[in-house]
């Protein structure tokens, strides 16, 4: 087996990764670095299109399911044996970067063609994902294609799900089907022996730590809350502080209280207050109104519920005279990665000779929702000053080589059992 | 004297000075209650004409100066001597109150007409004004009028300020104008034996003292700061505490040190943070970019010294890894109103049994410029909760009708000397 994932990693071809990744970020390529290849646009489809350009260069199959999730095939031995799957997505935000996804998917490209060059004939069919509208900007909800794949989104609201020009996702998908009549379909929950994600980390702890891959033991929970302060307007220069109810000040002491609750000396904690909004936002005006939102993310579902559960009561305690309303809009659980998936990515990166470390993963992927049909792996390598989401985004072609290799090996070790 | 002040203020017409304020707020009335008579509009243009209707009715003769400020004299026995001033303005904010300015041009208007109802004969004449552009909304700056008639504002620079339309100060005084042929020239700095403008307080000091006269001492001095911090954007989910530069945290901090700079158990320092802007203000980015005001006012020009001088150092010393610029936008030092103008303002109203008080204004008026050119008093009344600026602002006729009545007495007398 150690020979097989090391034949696996070393057939990772570096030079080809590469001029692949820059023929997949021409399109819809915004100034130097940028993308913009939102979800089921024509970028979108011709992005698809290069894609299984090169599947078809080596004949393999392509499946296809409702919600346009698009299933590369390399055969194993036995084809009635549940298949390995790696991938990512190819949307991007309206002026993203061309890493976030696309890795994932470049790099399960190659581990089919170093498999190939590799001679290695595996157990089990081994299959590259590409998983539809991931991002969620043109489209909502995020990680569509994997939620619906998984039964967690019912199809038919994700094909209502309509743009801000009010074209639909079936109008969209409508396209697609038609542009590629050759491609064969795939039902829903199609059973996996077990799926690995590559992907960039999108935050700077492996850069800052130096190393270059991340087993990535979760993807964290997330609660969100939206508070809402209502207090009085007035002449800022006629109202004494006793007469005043002012929401920007009441807003300002519940963050300050909120920093100091989520306070956090080992860092795991996430707490970030995004949005902030004034009415009647005017210098000489008192102000009324204040919106404010609370992203609070923890890979433990227990700190997740202590904590989570003092938002509305840390701003009621804070509120100075204000009326006060916290929302919670979003409570998406901690998802633990397969344990045995992570053993054996620390376990062949250690093999190709790679420093790792346990990471969580702060951003959410499509790997949480194919977590719910089988075992499930993330393999992060660092993006540069951990920035994503932007045109700046940008990992080292070396780094987007070793998390290859590392995916190659780990998939190679899969599809043998 | 004392016959003639009681004379004077008995003589105020309460039913005339309702009507007339019902009549006046009836032109760009909004809803029941609200205004929206912005300077130099027809709607500014329909109020003038109704003052002057009333003025001519009683055959007072109008002059208008280069900035359209609108003068009504009531000729006294010499007129050789300066005349004794009072008015206020009649243009309001978009969606303002009829109270604001209006009740100071309603209430001169009721001393001439008492003055002659009372057949008193004064020995300077005495003249109603109604000061072009007190409120700002439309052009900037505020208190047009009264600045360029105290020589503190260029006319040209007035007269090239354009709205959001592209329409001049000039082009509408044109058609002030040409409008009103008849009207007879005055040139700017006029001089005044002294000046003194009735006022609603807009604030909640004297109706939450139950009593219905302030006598204005000062009009407090104003600092005005544009803070910009500027930190790092990431996301929210992956970027660590110690690896974030968040502009809104950063911003929290200092608004927090400041409130403390700044708190004041005498509550006489006025602190506002009105507007407060996040960038790029979404849930799960952290915020790169914050831009607050901070507005400080206070009646004593060493106070605003000293606190003020420390608004750029606590925002600096709590930019947590942020880079913070500071920029003062407006630095309006104290105008204290004239200590014998202010002195009659109490004896009147003790004279004709009203309580009064002792104020400071918070907003500023068109009177902190004219007391630049002559001895100055103002005199406050009572409204609802404190509110102007709104459609909610409101007096009550008993309480006009006191302002009126003392500021009947307090120019009988000035004018008699």
């Amino acid at each position: 087996m150690r020979a097989v994932v090391a034949r696996a990693a070393a057939a990772v071809d570096a030079a080809r990764l590469g001029r692949r990744h820059l023929e997949l970020a021409s399109i819809g390529a915004i100034g130097e670095t940028g993308l913009n290849r939102e979800a089921l646009t024509d970028a979108d489809f011709r992005a698809r299109d290069l894609v299984l350009s090169w599947a078809a260069a080596r004949g393999y199959r392509v499946l296809m399911d409702g919600i346009g999730n698009t299933f590369i095939r390399r055969p194993g031995r036995n084809e009635a044996l549940a298949p390995v799957v790696t991938g990512s997505h190819i949307d991007s935000q309206p002026a993203g970067g061309a890493y976030d996804g696309a890795f994932g998917v470049l790099a399960a490209c190659e581990v089919l063609e170093a498999l190939d060059d590799a001679g290695i004939v595996t157990e089990r069919s081994v299959e590259a994902v590409i998983w539809t509208n991931e991002e969620g900007s043109r489209f909502q909800p995020t990680t569509m294609g994997s939620a619906v794949f998984a039964g967690r989104l019912p199809l038919d609201q994700a094909l209502r799900a309509s743009d801000t020009a009010g074209i639909t996702v079936a109008t969209e998908l409508d396209r697609l089907f038609k542009r590629m009549p050759a491609v064969g379909r795939r039902e829903f929950g199609f059973p996996f022996a077990a799926c690995v994600e590559a992907h960039i980390e999108q935050g700077p702890i492996l850069e800052r730590s130096g190393i270059p891959i991340g087993a990535v033991m979760a993807i964290q929970g997330l609660r969100w809350f939206t508070v809402r302060v209502t207090g009085e307007t007035g002449h800022a220069g006629t109202t004494p502080r006793v007469a005043r109810r002012d929401a920007l000040m009441a807003a300002v002491a519940m963050v300050q209280r909120l920093t100091e609750l989520m306070a956090d000396p080992a860092d795991v904690v996430r707490f970030t207050v995004g949005r902030f909004e004034v009415l009647p936002n005017s210098p000489n005006t008192i102000p009324s109104d204040v919106l404010f939102t609370v992203d609070f993310r923890h890979p433990d579902a227990g700190v997740l519920a202590r904590l989570g559960d003092q938002v509305a009561s840390t701003c009621q305690a804070n509120a100075l005279g204000c009326t006060v309303s916290v929302e919670e809009t979003l409570d998406a659980p901690p998802t633990v990665l397969d344990a045995d998936v992570t053993e054996r990515i620390r376990r062949v990166t250690a093999e190709i000779g790679l420093a790792q470390m346990d990471i969580v993963s702060g951003a959410t992927h499509d790997a949480k929702y194919v977590a719910l049909t089988c075992p499930t792996g993330m393999i992060f390598i660092p993006c540069r000053d951990g920035v994503s989401h932007t045109v700046l985004e940008y990992a080292e072609p070396e780094q987007m080589v070793a998390g290859a290799r590392v995916l190659a090996g780990v998939v190679a070790s899969l599809a043998m059992e």
